[in-house]
């Protein structure tokens, strides 16, 4: 079993590349990579216009015990984003503005959790983002153990310690870290396509000329009236 | 079957109705037709502040397909609002900036849509309100036909082609075209009393007096301990 | 049967004492009175910022009918909230502006309400903070009475008149009248001790020392690698 | 305003249409529309294996008042089915068994309800059969009217008195009376087709060869490992 | 704070009471004492046809940890039923057949829990009834107390030891022990009457005339067509 | 891009392994491999008392789309169950009795599909278990592909193919192909340890004594009144 494992050396992707993803956004990296990684459009962030990446740091807790968080915050580094799972579905407040006060000292740049965070009045005055299940201030104890950097599945889809963490009004998209690279090729080119496209639509161009979608509508049965 | 159908030529409510009512509100307007007419609640703006209102141009789309929705910018007016309904359950995001850019260059005033929604924040900085199920970076396909300006079942109300849409804070308002001129004269008579009430509420008189609603009370039972 | 009933005097807490606990906030004082109280974190605020403490006047209503919250408003003082529950789950607009006009002529704070509420940017403007399950615009009728300064459960949680409603951007929490001195001291107690370890924390300090949490690590079968 | 409204005179699809529909059952019935009328699928059956087709009676009610269901018996014919919804969400229970024996006495094959329902032990006691939202006992009052023999939209989807309603342990579909005929011709054709196909299928034949899916697949970049 | 107390001795309905009130039925007897006491619609039977009444033993369990339970098998008597709310909200499986075997032992008819609960095929074997919110395997844990025998609040409703609990097809209602003679009388008196009315629907007798329901109709401006 | 892929030979676990797992069900499974594999509680049975344990066919399936799933019943073996997720939230209806009758001509012993199933009844009627997120007869069409036999994300947790998927009333655990020889035997173990515990119970005995859970108590601070 791995309940207690912590895993203190893990691979990140190089800094310059993960700046480049928070620079892109959430729609345009997930498109970049084939329409995956995104985590269940229940993740909200808890105020508006927050966009980061960082590297993920990854806790399995058990529901209603945040002790394994305070063991992950030793894990995190500059540059990290912390990734919290309950190992079942639970909305508690796991995480207040302490927790964020000793995030921010170690460079932690937010948190992506499946369950409940409180304080988030003053998270948003700290400016430390969070993307959430729920708000919620449910107490948690701190009794049994999880795990930090072991693979977990949040929100429906599987990070791995060291993935790339883009989070923005739009949500939370994992990259893996070994694509890292090839995505952010990807991600900038798809977004100097779309500036292209932009200003022909700004212009008043068609959208079906400008992404070429008109031609198949006959084959398709189109019937204007 | 109508797939495929793009019905061209649709009936649109006087500018002046529109613009009237507008700034009345969702909830005045609402109450002014009978209490009829609201989309379900889960339908809220992506951003605060937003109140618009607009001639339906409707496009029924499949699920996680928005191949429909360009086809559908092109029969746009100014003054128009995009209504946009999946044939099934869906919260992928079917429109983001670029199809905002479009919107916007044909005179569009805004999207209200049964799905999800993405690139929120640079929407947000365009000016373009979306009232939306879920905000979500799930990209669609291009594969298959829908129709556009047929009457379409929208968030649990009817809204035909033409028909006035009202938006803001308090959620979204179908206005039957036919009814609008009537319901703007009735929803400014409502007004007018609610300024009326407001004075003396602000002065302190009971809202059971302003409202007539104490002289009932004796007869279901009222029992002042 | 309880239909009707409206008890005209309540104890309040003392004045102090409530201003104290909306310092202090809903995961301050949560967790001070040992971890109880919240409302079920459905309960969300329409707009963001709003802290307050009020003592409760609490109103049963049927589904759809907002009469008995006229009669409610007549009972209000200086420094209460109005707390509602349905009988049965609804997420009709039961309140809106002219309410909110009378319930601040009154000195109400605000309103917590297991149901919709309208008229959410007119609420904002005036500065009169809802706490609710849902922004719905429904119109509700005055048919049947309910009941006014009955023990009510509103969100999964039982709220005596009387008792003191803490609100803010977390959510809602309950302090029984009784207890609010004893769970001020120990509120204020807790923010102190919390201070010195935000201090702590923002020097770098680890959390699993500044909680004590790393001692009994080894016990539970911690596992570095 | 429609409130009170009761239409006496309802056409009626042809009983031996009604009938055929009902041995098909929703998903046939719904393919062989187009893919259309299907009402929301957390619309389930309150006891599994029934099966029926009926003509819509259809009422509006208000949240937790059933008064106008009472009102709706009395429309009623031989080969009706109950089609019910209210204003706004409800999950209220409406009807119960002496409604049940009302309705049986009139020759009723069933209830679909977009709230709910209660006494359900006795209903299937009674072979009366009920799609519903919820199963929920809380009581309705009679205070307020609604419409009987009027559009409705129910659970999604709009249902004209008359329509012919199919239910089975699928859910629920609405084929609209003028097409009904049609719609069963098209529907008896399906399942012709179907059987010939299960035939195939259970020998062992591949599905990609009996719904001839196999050509298209390598256009579209099967790759086979 | 009222963690680990375990209150030993309660007061219970007399044994006949609480037998009347099973044969009754949830919907009667929520009728029968005015509307209240029902439990949330989400609380569903794992398997159909069980009709049960008890008397509340009360559990309030940590979330994810069943401890408490074993604690209170200890105070089980003949005729009681296990109510169990965990302190946030939890789907976990803290209840299986292992467990369902000591309760019988011990006389309990039947499990109330505003959680998860599995084994839910030997537990329909075994003849034990289970009201919960979910069907999940996901096991517990034993390190944190909760409290046996004090009030809680149980999916939306306050429950107290010794409160008679009927539970059926239709859901879970609360009646409180001081007023279960009451009710009891209420309810045989409700079915009575309702007996003789099934007799008239059953010949067809209009059920507005039968719950004298057509006159006010008029008033209300019932509007036949 | 994995989209049109499709792995044609998978390793299994050892058939006898697999008739194991079956019998011991998912609450012991689940526990036996230290309380992982489960899928989301709402992953329900179109019918009670089927219980079955398989080797993991997977299927990544697009919105609405059901192409792929055609393409994988080319891939099943005797002894197979097939589980499909698809791309986004869906609960259309991909599945029904024709693609049974087929699955079943290949030695298919079941479906976890996380979206909807439609001909529930003669599903049932032909002995083919189902574990689905919704009943829905919503048609889809062949227009896109996914892929099969590539790991997937079903519910909320990872399946590679040819895991073992164990379902049954309880609901879905999928056990690694590598660990399952480890699981059983472990599961075997807790079962032949519950069944001395079962007796103990059975005979009166406490779970405090049977489950060895007394002695902390007091540690804890139980304080029995």
């Amino acid at each position: 079993m791995s309940t207690g494992t912590v895993v203190q050396k893990i691979e990140r992707a190089e800094q310059s590349v993960v700046s480049g993803l928070a620079e892109l956004g959430v729609a345009t990296v997930h498109e970049a990579q084939g329409r995956t990684g995104l985590l269940a459009s229940y993740m909200r962030p808890i105020y508006r216009r927050a966009r980061i990446a960082g590297s993920a740091v990854t806790v399995s807790v058990p529901p209603g015990d945040n002790w394994m968080i305070h063991v992950a915050l030793e894990q995190l580094s500059e540059g990290d984003v912390l990734v919290v799972a309950p190992t079942s579905p639970c909305s508690d407040g796991y995480f207040g503005d302490l927790l964020a006060v000793s995030s921010m000292a170690k460079g932690c740049r937010g948190l992506v959790i499946d369950a409940g965070v409180r304080d988030t009045r003053e998270l948003e005055d700290m400016g430390f983002p969070v993307w959430s299940k729920a708000v919620f201030s449910q107490g948690t104890i701190k009794a049994s153990l999880g795990a930090v950097n072991l693979p977990i599945s949040c929100a429906g889809t599987e990070v791995a310690p060291g993935d790339v963490i883009v989070a923005d009004d739009d949500g939370v998209c994992v990259v893996k870290r070994e694509n890292a690279p090839t995505v952010l090729e990807a991600a900038r080119k798809r977004e100097a396509m779309e500036e292209e496209k932009r200003t022909l639509l700004a212009a008043g161009e068609a959208s079906l000329d400008v992404f070429n979608l008109r031609g198949r509508l006959a084959d398709h049965g189109i019937n204007y009236i």
